[in-house]
């Protein structure tokens, strides 16, 4: 094996100087963000729209009631309140968090611990019979250790994205006064806030923690890396509760009031009267901007686990060359360098003018950091990694290839977006789809529906055939290994998609503001304006989050199965197929359950309404304030509490598969679950995507063929509304929430293999 | 080996009587419902209620307008005109299905033959290499011709089931007059006429072919069987036919009558002046009853071909005991017996006396001939096979005991059983699943939407258990052969499954003529109440037959692996990996395509049926006549031209696949059709089914829960009709389609397995 250009000590340098450059960049981006003041003393307004040059888009650079201190002042409180909704949801989650976080360690210590009876007498390798491997005692310990740190590091990293969405929010409604450009690019900017800051603590904490495992692995790669696994757990397993918890407090905020307020009130949306306003505004900062991001921080964590684990038992681990192993960091490290360039081009090389520039100007940060990933990735080939290795392919040697793995990365890279387009035109009014939808509203809700999820269910075509070319690419390639560097291709550009997804809800928000501070209808309309082009790149960023959580179960999967010994997968054996069938029906269970608890926690959000209507008087009339703290508790408690059925469903199934069936069936349990959950999740996410939109392009009007459906309260419009509402769990709560029934369960099974493998399958044995 | 019991003239001699019997008691029943006259000179009415003993409910036995003449004619009337609609519909269909059996018994013919290049010579047997077998030419011809007589056993059987149950529409309405009773036998008499029929041509055509084939091949049992599978596939093509022809005729005419009937026009449902309600009604017999059977027959065939081919090359095949070989057909006959003295459980030994009843006694005669059956089972592997002998598992040889044989065929047995039950749990109004989803149209049509999907999302699990559990014994004793007998096991009482389901569309047909004929509420009120009974045997009968299709397509993949050499399927290998998922996706796509059709036949249907009101003067005030006929032409022409994409998608798949990927990936793609395909046929089924009964529980308002959320027109009750309509396809098209989906691919790759195994995988090749 030839060395790599690049030495060990400029790895050792390069990754971690890449991921504080993001920590940084997001710092400087939060104090961009930080100089829109809240405060009504401002003086320097004038100084702002110096360069309006002409364009007579209303939209644009119209400077309205930049002076009116009442207000910023009412802005600053209705901030207030959302922020604080948000924290006590997530304090309140932490304790629960903190429970399940201790009681999972004790597990993972106990069960991995178990393997060896507890011994702490080194033992054989498993792959270099030739060298001592240190004790499972100590993979059990640091696996605890790493599991932890992926924990708290998710925790942090949503923490703090949540506390910037919740600060921008409404310096957004406040620029929005100054134009649109302005109000974009603080929406924007804050997004990036979470989105460099993820990505980069996420590869930076992992880098320190392999460098501290180091010091007691010593040559010992394989045991180091299996412990290092814990990481993608613990990140994964925080998104459990980010993304289901979460998506059952957002939808269960937003369908009671809704139910309440547009049905039986009859006020309009974010009408600041209604009781669970703030609660439903909340809502979308802990389901789309903590719930996504610590989806995808766990994907992002475990591709790098999955990968890091394969590459173990490959000549880099066994020869020992750093700079190769480290090859999955380096194609992050230069992810956030990536990205960051092309956040430039949205926030500074350019500018926007019209409003319709703002979903191509979106649109174009998918293609700009996908085509600079695409050198990056070839650069960090070319240095990163000698010019053929070996990895192991289940028992078998293989020989590959530099300029193989840079493929195998590039084909991930580029699914992503041909998936993210593909949703796009599935979900976006401007294409025909959405337009018929919104056409079939004419005959009723009924064909509304039908025709929702006839698009759903066709929209699944491409991504599969994405999904499924990647995957066999990669796999020829580099078998497992290529697979997991896919998954990491599609994520290198995470910190951009992060920030592109964490726009959507923080212009939700201001225009929800903007509502509730009693601002003008232009200013709303700017708002909705950078909102219709959030609600396109939601479904674009779930899009993303399914693919890579595709090619990441099915890499955790690849190395489950390497690390529990299993040498084929056969479909021909019934306690592969019983898995194999049994793993395609959880999705639906695990769906059914999510959809109920975010009706059982809407309707308690609706009583709460209706007593507040009912028992306060003058509330109706806006002369007395609602108790906007109540809904945020209901919403709370209910969405912990209605969390804990479908997480149980998504923890306990490997342990009790693996405990009592084993490993094969196992195997055919997250085969099963992966084939089956990714059609469900993307056709779930994309006929709500559809209904949203279907729902807004009769509302906007902006065509003659949308003014014949219209306006607002036409018969056509209730019926989009209702698909609208139907949507609003498919597409926040239980679409999103496979991702994590796929990612964990193969993980959790990954992380348990030793143990699966040593003492599993106790039904048979009897 | 030991010798069986039953000797081999014994099983030439028990297996055709059984057939004939099955077919002598069919035109018996069809002969005791010609009895029900269809002309006004009736004199005997009175010797009818001889035994009216002191039951007070008004619906029985109270004679009403039995010598009303004019109401006879019309039903008369009526029901030739429905008649005609269907086989008006029949004959377009033929002319389309003449042309694919050509074309399809060609392709058959040149693909098998091009196997060893057209050569006439013998060649070694592929098991028993001490022999030699015939040529694969004379494979392919004798396929060809086992094809045919599949496709053709099957036409006529569904057309005699279609002409009787049209037959017996009206006489059901005229007993309706006498009691419910009365109705209640003459529709199921009817219905077990065409179960019967199917079950006995199907056995008695398959057992004269076999003989037939054996005269040209001799001891060559592997060809023979081989040739056989052939009769599957034709049995299977024509179920495209009349699920997904049927389905989407059905429910275009459904719903395009009651989109301008109810909703436009605002008159109720079976008016004579809507247009398209002849063919509404012709709809019920072509899906329902010409789609169901075909369905089924085609599960009983491949499961019977499934069940031979493996045998084939078993011990029975290559010591030629043929007893035990036709095992799978004992089974069969032994179920006829069973099912004939279940028959007249219902017809005879009991009566049904109040409304009440006519649930429970369709339910007992689940029970008592899954009891029957299992003593018909014992019997039959006791005598028919010997106590033990070995079979191939995938190379292996393994052991097998009689004891084990009758398990498998009984845990397909009990394993449909309870998916009947559940089935019945989650759909029938009775109980709270319905229930709730009724309640939940308080908040509208979105909450009950989306009660609903969680419903058949939850409806999937215990289903999928049984049939994994089934898998697991069956396959665990006896490989893919044990698969195949629980798939008949689940099958051998298709006769009365097959009576239960045709009993539901007579019956709405019953229902849909009395309106038409202008008869008294009483009497819609009786047809009503069979009609309720009929919508949950309908669910049942669908969960069955995707039950039966789940184990028949897994044993049929079984025989597709032997036959194509594969000894692995691996998903740890990336072609079969992405045969997995895209599988998994394709029903997806399927679905988005019936759906499709559905919409686009309904949108035709609703133009013609607006284009008659608003032309022909008089229509809506009765004085004139609707052009039924132009309907029945709309709908036939539609679903004939928009079953083209989903069949192509269906019959190409396959052979594209095979041809250009090989048969690993082809492997992949059944499997992932398989487990994805149950899951959406069976929460689309209950779905569909638990929408339709919930707005059949608001309209009875027979509870007083029911009767806060009705009546007809009220709030709630509008939002149940949009549920109730958006299932229309999923449950009577997309749903059951999918049957036909996973089955026709898995038979299909059956007989094309030497093919693709010669010659496929050309882009691999490359």
């Amino acid at each position: 094996m030839a060395p790599t250009v690049l030495s060990t000590f400029a790895t050792e340098i390069i990754i971690p100087v890449c991921a504080v450059i993001g920590i940084v960049f997001s710092l400087i981006q939060w104090f961009l963000v930080s100089r829109v003041k809240m405060t009504p003393d401002r003086n320097a307004n004038n100084n702002n729209n110096s360069n309006k040059n002409g364009y007579d888009d209303y939209l644009i650079e119209e400077e309205e009631g930049v002076n009116d201190h009442n207000v910023v002042v009412k802005c600053a409180e209705i901030q207030n309140a959302i922020s604080e909704g948000a924290t006590s949801f997530l304090f309140t989650e932490y304790q629960y968090v903190g429970i399940f976080m201790v009681v999972f360690a004790i597990l993972i210590f106990l069960f991995l611990g178990s393997v060896e009876g507890f011994s702490t007498k080194s033992q054989k390798c498993t792959y270099n019979v030739h060298q001592m491997c240190k004790p499972a005692l100590a993979t059990a310990a640091f696996s605890t250790i790493a599991f932890l740190l992926g924990a708290i590091t998710s925790l942090i990293s949503g923490f703090l994205g949540m506390k910037i969405a919740t600060y921008a929010n409404a310096r957004t409604t406040l620029e929005a006064r100054k134009g649109v450009g302005k109000a974009f690019v603080t929406a924007f900017r804050s997004g990036a806030v979470m989105g460099f800051l993820l990505a980069a603590s996420g590869l930076l904490v992992l880098y320190i923690a392999i460098n501290l495992f180091k010091l007691y692995y010593g040559d010992d790669w394989e045991g180091l890396f299996e412990a290092i696994t814990g990481y993608g757990l613990g990140g994964s397993s925080m998104a459990l509760f980010g993304r289901v918890g979460g998506g059952i407090y957002t939808k269960a905020a937003d369908v009671g009031a809704d139910l309440v307020g547009k049905i039986e009130r009859n006020i309009p949306e974010d009408d600041p009267r209604n009781p669970a306003v703030i609660a439903d505004n909340v809502g979308d900062n802990v389901g789309d901007i903590a719930g996504m991001g610590s989806d995808l921080f766990g994907s992002y964590a475990e591709s790098s686990c999955a990968a890091l684990v394969v590459a173990s038992i490959s000549s880099f681990g066994i020869e020992h060359d750093f700079t190769a192993m480290c090859y999955p960091l380096l194609v992050s490290s230069v992810g956030i360098i990536v990205c960051l360039i092309t956040t430039l081009f949205a926030t500074d090389f350019f500018e926007i003018k019209v409003v319709d520039e703002i979903q191509s100007a979106l649109k174009k940060q998918l293609i700009i950091s996908t085509v600079l990933m695409t050198v990056g990735i070839a650069i960090v080939s070319f240095i990163g990694l000698p010019t053929s290795f070996t990895i192991f392919n289940f028992g078998v040697q293989k020989v590959v290839y530099n300029w193989q793995l840079f493929l195998c990365v590039c084909v991930g890279l580029w699914a992503g977006l041909i998936i993210g387009f593909v949703t796009e035109y599935y979900t976006s009014n401007a294409y025909s789809p959405v337009q018929d939808v919104a056409d079939s509203c004419r005959t009723g809700a009924a064909t509304n529906v039908i025709f929702g999820l006839a698009l759903g269910y066709k929209s699944v075509i491409i991504p599969i055939f994405a999904i499924a070319i990647s995957i066999f690419v990669s796999f020829s390639f580099a078998a497992m290994y290529g697979i997991a560097v896919a998954a990491l291709g599609m994520l290198s550009t995470i910190a951009t998609g992060l920030a592109i997804d964490a726009y959507g809800p923080i212009s939700d928000n201001a225009g929800g503001i903007a509502e509730m501070a009693g601002m003008s209808h232009r200013i709303r309309e700017r708002t909705d304006a950078l909102d219709a082009a959030g609600n396109t790149t939601a479904a674009i960023g779930k899009g993303f989050a399914i693919g890579s959580a595709a090619l990441v179960s099915l890499a955790l999967f690849g190395a489950f199965v390497s690390r529990a010994g299993i040498e084929t997968v056969d479909v021909l054996t019934p306690k592969v197929f019983i898995g194999l069938i049994v793993g395609a029906m959880l999705p639906y269970w695990f769906s059914a359950m999510t959809m109920k608890s975010v009706g059982s926690a809407a309707l308690k959000m609706v009583e709460e309404v209706r007593r507040q209507f009912n028992t306060i008087p003058g509330l109706m009339e806006g002369l007395a304030k609602p108790d906007y703290t109540t809904c945020v508790k209901i919403s709370t408690d209910a969405s912990i509490k209605e969390m804990i059925p479908p997480g149980a469903l998504v923890i306990l199934t490997p342990l009790i598969v693996g405990t009592f069936f084993g490993v094969e069936t196992l195997s055919g349990v997250l085969a099963g679950a992966l084939v089956s959950g990714v059609q469900v999740a993307i056709s779930a996410s994309n006929t709500g995507g559809a209904w949203d939109n279907a729902k807004k392009y009769i509302e906007a009007g902006a065509s003659e063929h949308a003014r014949t459906l219209g306006p607002k309260g036409s018969e056509p419009h209730k019926a989009a509304v209702i698909g609208d509402t139907i949507g609003d769990p498919l597409k926040d709560t239980s679409g999103p929430s496979l991702n994590i029934l796929i990612k964990l369960m193969a993980v959790e099974s990954l992380v348990f293999a030793p143990f699966f493998a040593a003492h599993g399958g106790l039904l048979f044995k009897l």
